[in-house]
């Protein structure tokens, strides 16, 4: 059995607490960028989660209001220039590979984003299930600015599923930012709070998750994945089956018993 | 062929009046919660439907100012909780038939929500093809407050093509109630409209889909979800197979000759 | 080599400048219909930009206030009402055929839409990537007005995914006219710009994205219409794929330099 909270990561902060893990990049003075250690220990991390039994939601926090910067300039981006087919791949797939850890970690993963949340950073907040944001984000799809397409960790895919078609085009089309107030109006943020409250609010909606039935949320995150290219026949069967499986938890029979005793449930992830 | 008409079901009001079929859950001191019987009968009801002559729209309308509590805690959870896995299984797939078959009757159905649609009240709604509510609908996926997972009837794939896959899984995820003006806002609900004219105007907007072409609705009821998980390439080629299909009609050759004539078409249905 | 400034077509106005060319139907007394001649060289205008080395870019423009009221009922569908089975999905397969070739061209499409976009001109409006409009844009599905489904040229398929399956549900049932308002508030429009200003804003954007690396960006239209029916895990993979090809592009290179020497990268799109 893993145990998250003895984790011990070299490349980012990292504190169990409450059932709920956080992760925060540390490199504030570089608004946070990504380098090739840390998205391999990243990586790592949230496949090590699948077997966790110590934390039930994962919450990414800015660190020094900025979220996080992308890959680094200096130390992706230029070497990156000079590899072969080969490694470019092994690159590309690693990146991929940390956000198929995130989709298949199994635990609801909320973003909080303040600052800048640019590149990769603003694919951790879209590959994530929940975010929040403050006034001041500023999230950026920028691929195209550095000479690339938008197809990066899945943005093709996600995006146009969060915000629409026609929206997630732009961004990857013109690189542009998009702000935090057009974030909330389009659905990619899923409200705003103030710089002051945001770790806060972004606890308190993690530690609200992690009270609930956890196991049954683990299933409705296979779902949402799962069924995202199903005929809707087949979705619909694959639930029945999905929901016949947490009917037979001891979470619902508790949430039937505290009803029936007008008491609220408490809730185990069994 | 089956008369829609002469159908009196045991669970549920039912009224067929200009080719609109009207649906009305009738415990309305209950906000109107949905058994073993009433799943099974409007089931029934649905699959009767595809081919039915006498009905070409079907309407869902509250009751009492609620439109529907979802499964009763006392009728169908107590029992569920005691029940095996093959029982259990049974279960889900009859209210997974009963969405199969909303989807499958070949006729529109508008929901008119007002007051508690929660669960599978929800669930209708979203199953629905147009959504009308008032600004006292409180919509809620509560399925994890009572210990089970957002895939539901469903739901995880159905959600968020509605309103959008973040908004979709703060709503599966923490089960709250999505209030009308959100609704409105995120798509769930096409318009909203005051308490006192809701039925009307959902009558209204029945009775004007009933007057289109409506086999050429039925086959576009068949194409949104037919093409739901298609690739779009085939998606067209589809499309232009229906589409002929919708040209040899009478109802195409109607349109042309009242437009030609700077008349109104009347459209039969074929 | 195909050189498409060369280009003289007969039925629209054709025109390339700085790697961008733009499209105007040109019956502007009728509000821009289409022909059956017109959809043929359209699509075979778009059949060829593929291969085209010398337009990275393409503008729909409108002409004399109008975008475009799709099939002229006098010109196509009075032939229609007329055809047999075998004509019929001929003429549909040649409509889909064409949008077909908008989606595989390769290159970024924009419409800038004033005034009238009806029937298949709304369809040209939603199979671009990017979309403009005045605040006196009237956009129609109104297939269903004349009699057919919804389901033409991938309308089922690609208006859910713009503005949400229940707004387009909405749309294809009643053939009712989407306001600017909605379409900018729903997603369709990326934003509004009034009519004096349509045109110089749509070229502005196109030779912005002109500027980008078009050859990345030609990888970004494929994978958006590749993934669109891709389960999640293999769409992170097609991505890790397309854009490690992305990297080995001068463009990526450029842009690194230019980054380092503080300057603006001139991408030259290979």
């Amino acid at each position: 059995m893993t145990k998250m909270a003895e984790l011990a990561p070299k490349n980012f902060l990292w504190k169990v607490e409450d059932r709920v893990a956080s992760v925060m990049l540390d490199r504030p003075e570089r608004k946070n960028p990504l380098t090739f250690d840390s998205y391999a220990e990243l990586r790592d991390t949230f496949r090590a989660l699948v077997y966790a039994e110590d934390v039930d939601v994962v919450v990414f926090l800015p660190n020094g209001g900025n979220f996080c910067s992308g890959g680094d300039v200096h130390d992706i981006i230029g070497p990156l220039v000079k590899m072969d087919m080969k490694e470019l791949l092994a690159f590309t797939r690693m990146t991929g590979d940390f956000v198929k850890a995130m989709i298949g970690c199994g635990k609801p993963i909320i973003s909080a984003v303040d600052g800048v949340a640019v590149g990769a950073g603003a694919i951790i907040a879209m590959a994530s299930d929940l975010r929040l944001a403050t006034p001041e984000a500023k999230t950026g799809f920028l691929f195209t600015r550095v000479g690339l397409a938008g197809c990066d960790m899945g943005a093709c895919a996600m995006l146009p599923r969060i915000i629409g078609q026609g929206r997630a085009a732009e961004l990857l089309y013109t690189g542009r930012t998009m702000s935090a107030a057009e974030g909330e109006r389009w659905g990619f943020y899923n409200r705003l709070v103030e710089a002051g409250e945001l770790e806060a609010e972004a606890m308190k909606l993690a530690r609200q998750i992690a009270a609930g039935p956890t196991f049954a949320h683990s299933i409705t995150k296979t779902q949402l994945n799962q069924e995202w290219s199903m005929g809707l026949e087949q979705a619909i069967e694959a639930e029945a089956q999905a929901q016949a499986i947490c009917m037979q938890t001891r979470d619902f029979e508790r949430a039937y018993h505290a009803f029936v005793a007008k008491e609220r449930p408490v809730f185990e992830g069994n």
